[in-house]
């Protein structure tokens, strides 16, 4: 069997409407957002339901003919990239918002649906979508999934596994398993949809999904504090989260090394206090209140003044105000401009830890290269900071060194070499610092039993 | 190799003080509280750390010893009972608290601890362990892990599943797997935390594992209501948790025939309103701002008043007063009193279709039966509902004809055969009318992986 074979297979199953061929395909964009290498597919598959998926794998089964799924392509890790030799199959056809159930609290989509568009029809129905990322306007409910997506509303809405009841999904045989269910309790036997959920699509292709909507939030109130030291900050979280009723929705450090290069370097930029400290945090409470939430906050900020648990504070007066706060937040989209060659981590610790690792790493990489910019801000309240390094001379593929010196630090303290971007093959040589050697074997044999001739996204994760 | 051999070589390795035998266990009592019939096990093996658990583990395989893991053995399905031919594996004496994280809102615990000492610790270090259950005294951590168990409070706080962060346990090889990570965004890899919860020890056996802690709600507003109509409590239910900023934490509905009858048999309970009323919801909120939260609740509760959605309404007025409303709720504990026999359901559907689903339960009972009790309650907020019926003259074990009563229509709605409870062997049964054959075949090919002797609580689930 060729693969030429199983992509004429393809084709004449599924018709040159769905199987596109790389001539026909065109400059379509078949590599995602990592800059790490990735192949021309063979062909392009994309299916407009959930059966010309199983029958495409089925195809793709009975020819032993890897494939890879390929959703909005925003990921960091070169995890939907191809290697060569496989297909893809793009749900971008699969888009469609199918149904939302206002007494549940349920929105089913299909896999292809854009972030954004779930956000806006959720709005638009009086719930929220509470999941965001800035590659919203691209990315897709399928890599959502796919990746496990964070994000900046983690602390109080939980990851995108935290989002969905039912998955429905084929297997590498074209076996169409789980289903469209809107329950929230369900113990029926093993939870396929959580194995699936962040297995990167390696394990099956996501089809459908019902959503959990949340009741939309009407009363927003964001600050921006200035800390002395990270003692405070950790403090500040753990009384917000005790004091501020309603939750904390968004709690986002930032060490003065990053605050003091991104507004000295993006002219568009205002420092929100006039004064300069160690930390700063963005801190922002939802509510469905708008007096006594308002109310609250201020008092709350009031009392960690008084107690020095912040050194100074400003409270966003209107949305722009606070969305200038954000901005600040918001800036590595605008790292290309200062620092192109940049490298990046994703990290995570036990909340504890979070200010040791962040010192560890940073001691290391100024020891060994005195002039290299280092920023370390990320969501406090779910462990998790970035680590964004520039070297002088260092090129953009020429990391490894640093990745050695973050992820020792991540295995000294127990971490986790990703915390929100997934492993793909950016990560797959690092996945032993996190992992044991016996979780990687139950993990090759998982994928052998769902997978048994290894086509789904071959090379990714294990 | 025999099993007197297996017991005879786990004897040896980990000493008579470990491994006891029938006559050396006594009248330690070896099945749950499913009233389901139990074997008495081989041996009891209760391992004093991970280490033993592995030890004991490995032997078995190489003996293909079968075994079965148990816990507080409180389980209503009789997952934790033995078939005949096994050994048991008690986590009794693993059942430390290991480590208190206050910085990041943690507790280390081994599988073994009592859910109550949990819930204590926890508050005594100034923190909230959400899970509750009737069987708080008596159940363990493990058993709540491997049923996803569920209880009052999942409307804002989940399952078991969302209250661990970290999980170590051992396979049938012998291999440790997993680990007491305390971040809440970890993708590094399949989730195998997630697949072993709720996998009733046919995958594993949980050993130590990292609970997530909650902030202390500080008050407390409990309201009990009288509804007109299904429609009225799916539309509480969405009002209430769109402007009940803090969180509603319970919504517990019963239906007239359950209030009706708790109350006519068990003469310790007073009825909170004067009036009847078709439905009934115990309505709870939480916050930490007693002035402000208790406000929003009263003035929320005046509003549903106001517009009709509630006809008849009392708030609690102390502690005392609120233990009473859920004296009412918590009244099938007392069931043995005035139906020995009866058959108990735990159901999950769409919020929306809960109504429904009810309805058909009762009017096709009620057809073949005319003198059947039927008691419906459950927890709306999670789509989770109870549905007990007495029919006078069958007697304990006699309820296969209500079963498929129940399950039929569990299946006409697309509804899960077991919200909390878990399959065990008494539903195994049915598992077919709540998942597709292709998902069963996925969770034995799964089960083979992990367990290729399948000697991990044989015959249960799949």
């Amino acid at each position: 069997m060729t693969a030429g074979e199983a992509v004429s297979a393809l084709r004449e199953t599924l018709g040159a409407d769905v199987v596109a061929l790389p001539d026909e395909f065109g400059d379509r964009r078949v590599v995602d957002w990592s800059g790490l290498p990735g192949e021309v597919p063979l062909a392009v598959i994309r299916p407009r339901n959930t059966e010309e998926v199983a029958q495409a794998l089925a195809i793709c089964t009975r020819y032993q003919q890897p494939m890879v799924t390929q959703g909005g392509l925003t990921g960091l890790v070169g995890g939907a990239n191809a290697r060569g030799g496989e297909v893809a199959l793009s749900l971008d056809r699969m888009n469609r918002i199918v149904e939302i159930d206002e007494v549940s609290g349920t929105m089913t989509v299909e896999a292809g649906a854009v972030l954004q568009n779930v956000q806006e029809a959720a709005s638009a129905a009086g719930f929220y979508f509470p999941l965001d990322l800035g590659a919203r306007g691209s990315c897709t409910i399928g890599g959502n999934l796919a990746t496990n997506a964070g994000g900046n509303r983690v602390i109080k809405y939980g990851m995108m596994r935290d989002q969905v009841l039912g998955l429905e999904a084929v297997l590498a045989s074209g076996a169409v398993v789980g289903g469209l269910s809107k329950m929230i309790k369900n113990n029926s036997g093993y939870d396929l949809r959580h194995l699936l959920i962040g297995s990167e699509g390696t394990l099956a292709v996501i089809t459908r999904v019902v959503l959990r909507l949340r009741p939309k939030p009407t009363a927003t109130a964001t600050a921006w504090c200035g800390l002395p030291d990270f003692k405070a900050v950790t403090t500040l979280l753990t009384r917000a989260q005790a004091g501020l009723a309603p939750g904390v929705s968004a709690f986002e450090v930032m060490w003065a090394g990053y605050h003091d290069a991104v507004l000295g370097n993006l002219p568009n930029l205002r420092a929100p206090l006039g004064s300069s400290h160690p930390f700063y945090v963005l801190l922002e409470s939802v509510g469905t209140d708008p007096v006594r939430h308002n109310e609250a906050f201020e008092e709350f900020l009031g009392a960690m003044l008084e107690e020095g648990v912040v050194t100074d504070a400003a409270i966003a007066s209107s949305e722009a105000h606070a969305l200038a706060f954000w901005a600040i937040r918001d800036a590595p989209g605008e790292y290309q401009r200062f620092i192109p060659n940049h490298a990046a981590y994703d990290v995570s610790f036990s909340i504890a830890q979070v200010g040791d690792a962040a010192a560890r790493c940073e001691a290391r990489l100024r020891e060994r290269w005195p002039q290299a910019l280092i920023l370390i801000y990320g969501h406090l309240g779910d462990g998790n900071i970035h680590i964004v390094v520039d070297v002088p001379g260092l090129g953009k593929h020429d990391h490894d060194d640093i990745d050695h010196v973050i992820y020792d630090v991540t295995r000294e303290l127990n971490g986790s070499i990703s915390a929100e971007h997934g492993i793909g093959v950016k990560k797959r040589h690092f996945l032993p610092q996190s992992r044991r050697e016996t979780d990687i074997d139950a993990m090759r044999a998982i994928k052998s039993a769902l997978d048994p001739l290894g086509l789904l996204n071959p090379g990714k994760i294990v």
